[in-house]
């Protein structure tokens, strides 16, 4: 039986039906919305033990991009999903270089991947970052590089890639960086989880 | 420890890794490769007992492909996600139709989603189309009515919205459409399974 529901309640009958589903489970009250947007986004219960956040990554993300931070991303599907109005309205943007020229030019050369190239090509920007990666566990292992040399100095990582070949161990090693971090802990991720983190900050700015 | 791999072969290796983690479990072999990639965007292996096809579904959404048919879907985020150097070489695009002016004016005035309306809008499309819907049920239950209504006739409908709100009900009404589909049964799917669906297709065509 389809239930009749206007639009605009779909998105909170959902989240009451996640909290129901939840049940009893404490969660931080600092991550809880983060939890739960990427479980409605996922419809996977696995998020809410497999996120794992430093201390206040969530309190620290919001307010840079309360300041006016950017976004880079390793996924042209990431960046279509964060929400660019809000992020505009606070004069942040997203960056995706994977599809640059230069980019996969530079990856070719020298046999990497684009992703972590791409990461490079981020590091440059004179601009405060959060880094929202989705997909590729090189880009993880590029920004490690890139911290441990002081060439960038993220003011989040949300590392969020999903796969089987070195996806458990990358965001590992994002938990090392001392950087702050919200790290989905074993092989699952993706683009529209980096995306749900990212817009889960967003949305307790502004709707 | 991170495994040095040539970027070219990895995901040749994740392929590997989810077909020796499936072990003895047998799947449908014109099924196989949708599901393997849907699992390789996900990392979850729900995927291999969700998703339930028509008869020879994924040939008719090949031999669609192959004669050039475009693609429409309920997200930005899936049209992102899909390959569209291919599909444009096969003389198909990708339509989304939620963020069009006219689309959000009409759902405002007749208190509906954006996405029922943008499946009307692509029902109009003098173009055959297979429907990809990766977020929004109530695309699924307007394309069940346009279809019963003789307006619209879907190559095939790849039915994987994700969430709690009406999502289960709409998979199973759009299996009850005499058309060919791909259904993710249950709460999960998402833009990412959209996008992987229609990748797998394609990919079989061409790489």
């Amino acid at each position: 039986m389809i239930e009749i529901i206007r639009p605009a309640d779909i998105e909170k009958r959902s989240f009451e039906i996640i909290t129901e589903i939840l049940g009893d489970r404490k969660l931080n009250p600092e991550n809880e919305l983060v939890i739960k947007r990427v479980i409605h986004t996922t419809a996977d219960f696995d998020y809410a033990d497999n996120l794992v956040f430093s201390d206040h990554a969530v309190s620290r993300g919001i307010e840079a991009l309360r300041k006016g931070c950017d976004i880079v991303t390793d996924t042209q599907m990431a960046k279509a999903g964060i929400n660019k109005t809000i992020l505009e309205g606070l004069n942040g943007q997203v960056h995706c270089f994977m599809s640059d020229e230069d980019v996969a030019l530079e990856a070719g050369q020298r046999g990497i991947t684009r992703a972590a190239v791409s990461m490079e090509k981020a590091a440059r920007l004179d601009r405060p970052c959060i880094f929202a990666v989705g997909n590729a566990p090189t880009a993880l292992v590029a920004l490690k590089e890139l911290i441990s040399n002081g060439l960038v100095k993220p003011e989040l990582i949300i590392g969020v890639p999903v796969g089987f070949v070195n996806v458990v161990e990358s965001k590992e090693l994002i938990m090392e960086c001392n950087v702050p971090y919200i790290v989905a802990r074993g092989r699952k991720g993706g683009s529209n989880v980096a995306a749900a983190i990212c817009n889960a900050m967003l949305y307790q700015i502004r709707r």
